[in-house]
């Protein structure tokens, strides 16, 4: 996997929806990258939809905002 | 991402979700790989929770199954 896939549809949705969850609870991404134990540039990628994001990391993300991984999308 | 992810509850549960949407369609590996545009292999290493399946490929599975990407997990 690239370390910056290009732009995609579904990516542009996942970002928007971590940007929007994020948002919500008033995180940075910094904040959001130390809950979900990952990278701030990471967190950077994924909400500008630069990043084919797995599912560790999805799962990820979903226990650091205390969701499921079926709300991510 | 190694081309073989070690195990992850996770995955087994995604794997599983797989194994079990297309048993009710009753479709091969090689039927869903066909229908998702993946290798074989990666349906199968994704049943078997070997894979840290990407935001593409799961959206590649769900278009093949006709569902939404939520609905994966």
């Amino acid at each position: 996997m690239p370390k910056s896939a290009p732009p995609s549809p579904w990516r542009d949705d996942l970002g928007a929806r971590v940007r929007e969850l994020r948002a919500e609870r008033q995180w940075s991404q910094e904040t959001l990258a130390e809950r979900a134990d990952i990278h701030t540039a990471y967190v950077s990628g994924i909400e500008r939809g630069r990043r084919n994001v797995s599912v560790d990391n999805l799962h990820r993300l979903a226990v650091a905002f205390d969701i499921q991984v079926h709300d991510l999308f």
